[in-house]
């Protein structure tokens, strides 16, 4: 199976990707890009894009570019991240780029980026550390 | 209008709470609990809750705590936040415990445990900073 | 060895803790107290204890703590960690307290608050993953 | 005065920053690099530079590069960072690179990389929040 495939498989089953309608846009080895449509389900008080679904969205890119550089057959795991929101979400389509920074055998060090659709500006910032639990 | 409707209005402002499931369970001054039923809707890839169902009760649980300590007419944004997850989320029913720890004039300083329906098992942590915009 | 030597042994290699003046005051099973008493040399612009003295105590104490938590022979990383700074630190001595939340295999999660030499007034909350170097 | 000097004078001011034998080696808008040279001072007890001194020149690059983006007469606090340790930090000469990514009235988010000399590794990464104190 190819990583592109183990990706999306892995992407589908996560339930909360579907109800957010998030989507992979792309997948590269270290680089993970996933994006979301504005909708009313997806709001904070405000009408903007809840910093919820900027870190889910975000979280997802890294995990799945983490995977990306790990053996075939692991799982990957968030152990912790952290948001920094600069401005606003709005958007009609949310983009977070999710890019490996450091890969080591256990842990994988990722950094996102969530922008508007034209990955002009930046809303948010995010880094996080995700755990390989290696195939048994 | 007091501090529990301001705090109930805005929360039924977000559409995504209301897209989670999530409720407000108690609110006191400095102290929101915010809760969320398990469904396959906001599960990650092994059926457990997803990172980012946790981060947003906490966030949601800390803002209206955040809240609780401005002054009325006050609006709170999250500027930053961590989330450290401690062990998969599973649970009838997730709870995020939001506490101010520092109220400024323009900061306040808040800390989450995301926990079991019980409150025995604590599954992840939340510290973030929200932002007071005051009443123009 | 008892755990207190070890954690005495590693500390006194630390050649940053000697340069800050930094000593353990305290050593329990997931719970050390380091401090740091205050001197010109340890300040920010403003004459108060730097940001940097407190992450470093604070990472000290939750680094020790986490190691007497591992097995004999183990020795401790930081992977990350996130200060809030709540208000600045005047004290004539500073002390982190480090406190183990989880202990798992290979990472541990740990909290600190940074006080007063009263332990009345927080400065700064501090958490942090360390990594388990198990002994070869 | 110009913008040089004033990060230069507060800098000067920071006994930390005279302890550590860190130095200012660049300024530009939004962009500040601080050094520090090693030293059986600023280990940890491998003989690695220390989280504490990696997080402190981090710190500071981060806080200067945002005192240049603040109006003339401002004072610039920390309000929360973290910091993620990719690889042992073994170098002749620690570099921190801290970057402006938001500036704001109230707040500047900025980012910083700190590398060896040659600027060809990072040992780790630093985001933060910074807090401008306007001239009375």
């Amino acid at each position: 199976m190819t990583i592109e495939k183990i990706v999306l498989e892995s992407f589908s089953k996560q339930g909360f990707m579907k109800h957010l309608g998030a989507k992979i846009i792309s997948i590269d080895e270290g680089l993970v890009k996933v994006s979301c449509i504005k909708s009313d389900n997806l709001t904070q008080q405000n009408g903007f894009f809840h910093a919820g679904v900027i870190t889910t969205i975000a979280d997802a890119a890294c995990g799945y570019a983490a995977l990306t550089t790990m053996p075939i057959g692991s799982d990957v795991l968030s152990i912790e991240f952290k948001t920094n929101l600069m401005k606003p979400a709005i958007s009609e389509n949310l983009i977070a780029i999710g890019k490996v920074i450091k890969s080591g055998r256990t842990l994988v060090f990722c950094e996102a980026k969530i922008m508007d659709e034209k990955e002009e500006t930046i809303f948010a910032t995010f880094q996080g550390t995700m755990i390989c639990k290696q195939p048994t």
